[in-house]
């Protein structure tokens, strides 16, 4: 199969790494920048890589591995140089809007949503088994051909992903809670820490700081454009998770502050049997 | 040197065992229960063990071990049968209160708190080498003679724990910041997902939840009642903390609703850089 990848970043990277060494496909890398076309060829995690999106003309699935903000204008400028039994599926990890904005552009268009990453970016961070056991989510809309859905999801079972499928709008829900809240949530605790007007008793706080700061500020404490994006793309779902959030957090102080210590026992016991749900 | 140890847990298991590897030491074990008594003695970490605190009468050095709320109690029950030269410490993880309820019944007495852990509790979890590179916290009063922290400090020391020393309130608002408020923000984040009135979205949410989501839900997964304890023996630091929290998650509520993007991008940017300042 000729697959195109659109940006050549760890995600668009570790995917044409991974399909390469398959030695079943043809894998041709679009990035703007040329020396990344450079690398991407020297690696040999590609058999072509140029800034040209013309050079898909070919490709039988284009994995559109961009920024979200990119996503629009990328399949604006590639739709005329494709055949209109190619199919699009792109990587970002919101799907409302992007469902909502491309498919009506393109009718073999997949959403897509790897789940893996790691605190690295950019093709040096690229890697071969990224997908591995991880969730890959497609999010149809009701008009997607079921041929294009078929042909992502082998495709994305054969990086050994656990493909999963559901709506766009449940989607954006269900990853506000498990993946932009936890930002929100853990760069806030960064924040207050660092308000502690005694710089005496901050400097203590960051000498004592140990495992359970570092694990609930590390998604806090992670890129800051990343966040941005999500917060932006999946706004009205994360603000829905942040007031519920928020008044979870309230009942919590309302506990604390009016000795209710055995609602907060209770609270805490059920968070404590409530958490191996998600793991 | 004659180490008495009351409480045989985690952490008074774990002192057993180091204390007594040191082979300079003769450890003295004292636990409500007999059966943890036998344990001690069978598996060799302690010379002797009791429920009884006066075979403790002959003690240099007693670590109180014992929950935050039966301190105060094991110190007067303790006190009848000591020398007036003998120095007790404690491990609990609050010290303000502590340090004010004993130290006026016994002046040579240096609060501590080792800040080390698992997730596990009891006498099976104890293990060696727990406090190497943690930092171990002495809270002495302004009456307590330097001869008690010295000889205190010398012993953690020996466990090769980073020894540091403070007032006894700055060490509750640091660890208000660092230990006890990340609890509640991470409760409250189990909380508010398992509050998702969509069944299928929860299910979703709890299929894709992966590292982000671990790491900032640990804390709050964890132990009820030592969440409890922390929230009643240091409730107006925490509170204080929650306070300040929920006015910087507030703010990026209010970046996220109104579209004030560049601020949300520069309070993230500064999250980034200031969480290093803490590991």
């Amino acid at each position: 199969m000729k697959i195109g990848i659109v940006g050549l970043g760890l995600i668009g990277g570790s995917l044409a790494i991974d399909f390469t060494a398959l030695q079943q496909h043809t894998i041709i890398g679009i990035s703007r920048r040329l020396s990344t076309c450079q690398q991407a060829i020297a690696r040999g995690i590609v058999a072509a890589a140029s800034p040209e999106l013309s050079s898909l003309a070919a490709a039988d699935v284009i994995f559109l591995c961009t920024p979200l903000e990119a996503l629009e204008p990328t399949v604006k400028a590639l739709v005329p140089y494709l055949s209109s039994t190619t199919i699009l599926t792109d990587v970002g990890s919101v799907k409302g809007d992007v469902v909502r904005a491309i498919a009506p552009r393109w009718v073999n268009f997949v959403g897509g949503h790897p789940m893996a990453g790691t605190a690295e970016q950019g093709l040096d961070a690229a890697q071969s088994g990224l997908f591995v056991d991880r969730a890959y989510v497609l999010t149809p809309a009701a008009s997607t051909p079921q041929s294009a859905i078929d042909t992502v999801a082998t495709l994305v079972r054969s990086l050994r992903a656990r493909v999963y499928q559901c709506d766009p709008d449940d989607h954006d829900r269900a990853v506000a809670w498990i993946s932009h809240l936890p930002v929100i949530v853990s760069a806030s605790l960064i924040a207050a820490c660092m308000g502690e007007p005694d710089l005496s008793v901050l400097k203590l706080a960051q000498t004592f700081a140990s495992s359970g700061f570092r694990d609930t500020s590390r998604v806090g404490g992670g890129n800051p454009e990343l966040g941005l994006m999500m917060a932006r793309y999946n706004q009205h779902e994360l603000l829905r998770s942040l007031v519920s959030y928020r008044s979870h957090l309230d009942q919590m102080i309302q506990h604390i502050k009016s000795n209710h210590w055995q609602e907060l026992e209770d609270t805490l016991a059920k968070t404590q049997s409530d958490r191996p749900k998600f793991l």
